[in-house]
């Protein structure tokens, strides 16, 4: 059987569903396209087992099939090619011969049998929600909090973000243990009441950033599934079966001192400061704060360097000196650069930080929280 | 003792010199840059053994002093402070601290004393030559030929390009025995009379690429090294003291046949076979000429696929099946792609192919030479 593509259309296309392809694996055939052609559209699939993503195109075909092509050589071929027209032509021996004006590119495919079941949305179950998520609000929430999943498989729920349906709008919280983002986003109201709780695991969420943009996204959840259609693509993932930590226990309700300063200052010393806590594991920074008055410091013991500088600052509470691991801190600075100051609430030196903007938005609720490093003096 | 320096000048001279400074090296001394002040001058060099850089700046110094501080470090604390004014106080205690309006940095110094011996231009040389180049012209010829240099250390005279004072101008050679690079700037002539060879090493053409721009070089040359004398800072390189291979002995002189193509065009094709010719070691493409026709090939064996594409050319000559590495394919028409069409001079399947611009230059003569390899069939 034949049909024809535009190069550039069809490159569109692939490259949206590339990201689901697995780079190693052992199950080599994830390493292929899914090609199913059905009534005159081309749909094409692509999954690593926990996500799978489909988009369609119209094209000219004479006849349906659905066969398996090699991700990475059809989508640099295509990529390679320009704008041009190109005819695929399938034939029985496993092979497609793609034809363009001066080239021809023969390339193996495998059966469609031999392709593993993608997840699919399960659409025979009851309790499934429909909500609809403006695609920005999504993706900024994602770009702010993703930072704090963990990376360690020892405790599989907190390599996923949670996403709570509350009255107040929709929760996103991310947590390693160290640090934690905590954002509830006003504008994401259901019309319907959700009172709901999903793990979405971490590939889904980086390949959504990716793809999201203004438009509105269709959110589909089942108790094992979660499915986000934007206008020409749907991602499937499965949800992360193992229950989120009781975060909220972690955040300390009493932190009663207070200190105020500018973002983009504090990080650009925090950055300076980085380069002198290089040695220790901790890469410690010390924050000494005292009345109207913050100086932060590192040092690197083997080498016998030292740096510290004074930050404009508000605070009126008891003298504290703390200590964080840098990277953390710069971490979650520089997720909060949209806001011109923040506030450090704080209680003590062993005691977890919490950072949040110094002017609250009627749109989003942000906190951080920092958990402090022990200083050895 | 101490001085003042604005943190944006001491940055843009750091960033020059720190090309120089090793990043692997078990001297560990040569991680560090050599400061040297001196009646207001500061002077910043640095070293890899093989190659230094120097440059200096005017100071406010109270003293004369050499101290030896640590490259990345000091670059990097400086590039960060942004645009102000910062006093280095040096002390006996083997610290420097580097002071501005909120912060202090203490970086521990070693003695200019541990500092080895940098390679210094030998003035006493009887048959020292001077000549003046334009910054552009020796960086064009680097950037054109420098790809072709040997990475491998059995031949140490083929890792750097020759240098070659002739009556038509100034010879660049790079050749990998694989490939060659060959090109002479007629634009570049020394107003006395110079016909002697030098071989650079590779590290500082790498260097010059960087930082060469239009204005003149002062190019100094001994038996042993080469100095190149920019506005603001200094190179000087070791030559290699091993003879240069008889690279004209390769260059066939009866290459007959013409093959006329349109650089783009064909390089653009070439990337595509490369999609296909990844599992065999040679990478191989073939080229199948005859009277003004062209096809390339290329064949994964191992996975079935094949590309082939037709390219527009002319050409009289016997048709010939000849193949070649698509990567030294790609990698001599990328240096050719201000050329609009080239041209392949042939002879047969096991002889060496030279590739040269189809309009000839009075600026400069441009050569490339490829190896063929063995197509089986």
């Amino acid at each position: 059987m034949e049909f024809k593509v535009n190069s550039k259309e069809l490159e569109k296309l692939l490259t949206k569903i590339i990201p689901a392809v697995p780079t190693r694996t052992p199950m080599s055939i994830l390493e292929n396209f899914l090609f199913e052609i059905k009534d005159g559209f081309l749909t094409i699939i692509a999954t690593d087992l926990e996500i799978s993503m489909k988009s369609s195109i119209n094209i000219i075909a004479d006849q349906d099939i659905s066969i398996v092509v090699p991700a990475k050589l059809t989508h640099e071929v295509i990529r390679s090619l320009g704008d041009t027209t190109v005819n695929f032509i399938i034939s029985e021996n496993k092979k497609i011969n793609l034809k363009t004006d001066n080239g021809e590119y023969l390339i193996s495919y495998q059966n469609s049998e031999d392709y593993p079941e993608i997840p699919t949305f399960p659409t025979e179950e009851d309790d499934i929600k429909e909500v609809l998520i403006n695609g920005s609000d999504l993706k900024n929430a994602f770009d702010i909090t993703s930072f704090a999943m963990s990376k360690e498989e020892m405790r599989p729920a907190m390599m996923g973000t949670l996403l709570e349906f509350e009255e107040e709008g929709l929760r996103f919280v991310a947590t390693d243990g160290h640090r934690l983002a905590n954002l509830i986003k006003h504008t994401i109201k259901p019309e319907i009441e959700i009172l709901e709780k999903y793990v979405i695991p971490e590939k889904a969420i980086s390949v959504l950033q990716k793809i999201l943009d203004e438009k509105e996204v269709k959110v589909y959840m089942s108790n094992t599934h979660i499915s986000f259609k934007l206008n020409d693509i749907e991602l499937i993932t499965r949800l992360i079966g193992q229950k989120y930590p009781e975060y909220r226990s972690v955040i300390p309700l009493e932190n009663e001192f207070e200190l105020k300063v500018k973002t983009k200052e504090l990080l650009s010393a925090i950055k300076r400061m980085m380069l002198f806590s290089t040695t220790s594991s901790t890469r410690r920074v010390k924050f000494s704060i005292s009345e109207n008055s913050l100086e932060i410091s590192a040092e690197d013991v083997d080498m016998g360097n030292f740096g510290k500088e004074k930050i404009a600052c508000t605070y009126d509470g008891t003298p504290i000196e703390i200590g964080f691991n840098s990277q953390y801190v710069n971490d979650v600075l520089s997720h909060l650069v949209a806001e011109e100051e923040i506030i450090f609430k704080l209680h003590s030196a062993n005691k977890a930080v919490i950072i949040v903007p110094s002017v609250k938005s009627d749109k989003q609720n942000l906190m951080m929280l920092i958990m402090p490093v022990r200083l050895n003096n």
